[in-house]
């Protein structure tokens, strides 16, 4: 917990002078004020986070982060568990969409175990960082211990350390874990306290019978463990998953590291309430990616105060939408360096 | 018109054969069905448009087409008309929003004048295509002869004609010209039968009595020219633009060279509304860059049938939204192209 501890103790605000020298710039650019909406405000935040008023993304880091759910011995997934492992090797050959997005946008992608149920072999670019194998089933008790729980936030914490030195402009958050869904909307329904059905989606693909069941089995759990929604870490052990838990370390470290954090979908912004629940300052570090169909994505980005950039439909995880938002992050840092002034421009200016 | 005609004549539809097989594939990728969302239709109309199952983008081209508009004589924009040709050279120097955002995504950009009041100095980067010196006051007779608006399309065609042997895999629009989107207002309220106060907006800055007058004054242009619905031409002609009829001819010539069309924002959208009204085959060739700020925007897109990618509070034009639009289409494909398929995986399908 001292890891934790100190880590939030660490975060400092955004810097408001910085933010205020990146909003004049973006004022003086040859284009009407305010007509690059959302990559204008985009850039200024990261201007803030980063501490300076031109700041460039060239070291995009997206952490993809694996665990099982005991829970899925309810049949609340379309997919069998054996699909979590088969992933991690997808992913480390770099057939996965994480993999082609991230090729695209130029992110290095950091694929990490910290709760595979079966034991993976070894391969150099995976992260070996099993808390244990898998959660145990929240329908029947907490899926881990306090302690595991805390262990696993701080194994994400560790990630981004161990990453820092080959250099993080930016990074993104990613998920894989069958089941995973289900977790997250049993944290949804306890940190925002809207009723399971306003927050429980279809996951992966489950048909209507599938569905209620899954909203069954969450309030079964949610009954039996009574999270306590003013603790985010008796929430993450009694309801959450390993992977879950990594994410909540990895934004702690990004906000504490003053790195932009790019959020991807449903689980991250799950593992995000608990971060904000941990540390309010963590918010305005975050970046939203995209507005998920998983019903209670809406809810829960509403309740952190963010706007998605993007709305495309999507609901795969891995940290695809956060791949795409890092482009945007991207595009609008380029805009705030490389697009002319006014004045260097000879344009003139509003009558 | 023989251009125009042979153009629209040579038109013809999506491959449904090649979408077909698309559709596969993208069904066989390692996700769950449908999880990637619009990114996954997105690739499945490329195919269809290259007619090719596997489409790769490469060449990019965004074409930013620039003219002038008599209506400025009533004051309806918040920018002075120099500013036309201040912003051709801030595009050949490469400062531009334009400029940034596709040497990001890797697209050429090709800038053409259509019809600047002055005359611009030569510059090897400049297509030199001015049909007329501006378009007249459109609140006192017609914006051009029916000619001009023939002579724009016809060089917007050229234009893409020129670029073709250089390799284009898809194409954007883009437009520069103080008091467009007045022009565009008009000619939306013409081509969707809405009233004027539904799609005129403030374009780059207007504030409240700036905005009513703009209104009063599209009203004045339609009254006085009585622009005929049912001929596109006759539309161009009352109340466009040499840039907007150049972006008409941009889109037919894309559709008849069987290349992705991603149209930027409500100027480019006006033009995509004649485009389309001579002939509805075009609408399938479209991609919706994003939903812009301009007012109207949405009932433009609605009325062609498109869902945009974005929406950003972008109101730049330039290409900008479009720029944006060819890097999500880029990746639609990659993910066609690149991700393993369950089987050579080895991943479990769905129970």
């Amino acid at each position: 917990m001292e890891k934790i501890e100190q880590t939030v103790a660490s975060i400092q605000p955004l810097d408001e002078k910085t933010m205020e020298e990146a909003r004049r710039r973006q004022d003086s650019l040859t284009k009407p004020r305010g007509s690059l909406g959302q990559l204008e405000s985009l850039s200024i935040q990261i201007a803030g986070i980063r501490g300076n008023p031109r700041p460039q993304i060239v070291h995009k880091v997206i952490f993809t982060l694996v665990g099982d759910h005991g829970i899925t011995q309810e049949g609340v997934s379309a997919y069998p568990s054996e699909v979590t492992p088969q992933m991690v090797y997808n992913f480390l050959r770099g057939g996965a969409g994480i993999n082609v997005l991230s090729r695209l946008v130029g992110a290095r992608v950091v694929v990490a175990d910290l709760g595979v149920a079966v034991d993976l072999k070894h391969h150099p670019d995976l992260k070996e960082k099993k808390v244990a194998p898998g959660t145990r089933n929240m329908a029947k008790g907490p899926a881990m211990s306090r302690a595991e729980a805390i262990r696993s936030i701080e194994t994400g914490i560790e990630l981004v350390e161990e990453e820092l030195p080959r250099g993080m402009d930016i990074l993104g958050t990613g998920d894989m874990g069958i089941g995973n869904t289900t977790s997250s909307s049993a944290i949804a329904a306890v940190l925002t306290g809207v009723g399971v059905s306003r927050v429980t989606g279809r996951g992966t693909g489950l048909g209507d019978e599938g569905w209620r069941r899954k909203m069954e089995v969450i309030q079964t759990a949610l009954e039996i463990n009574r999270p306590d929604p003013k603790d985010p870490i008796d929430v993450l052990s009694k309801v959450g998953g390993l992977e879950i838990g990594g994410i909540v370390g990895v934004i702690l470290a990004g906000t504490r590291y003053r790195i932009p954090v790019v959020i991807d979908g449903f689980i991250s912004g799950a593992a995000a309430l608990i971060a904000a629940g941990l540390s309010p300052q963590v918010k305005p570090f975050l970046i939203a990616a995209h507005q998920s169909v998983e019903l209670g994505h809406r809810i829960l980005l509403e309740h952190l105060g963010l706007k998605p950039l993007l709305n495309l439909d999507l609901r795969l995880g891995e940290g695809t939408g956060a791949a795409l938002g890092i482009f945007l992050a991207e595009a609008s840092v380029r805009i705030l360096n490389e697009m002319a002034t006014f004045s260097e421009a000879g344009v003139s200016e509003k009558i």
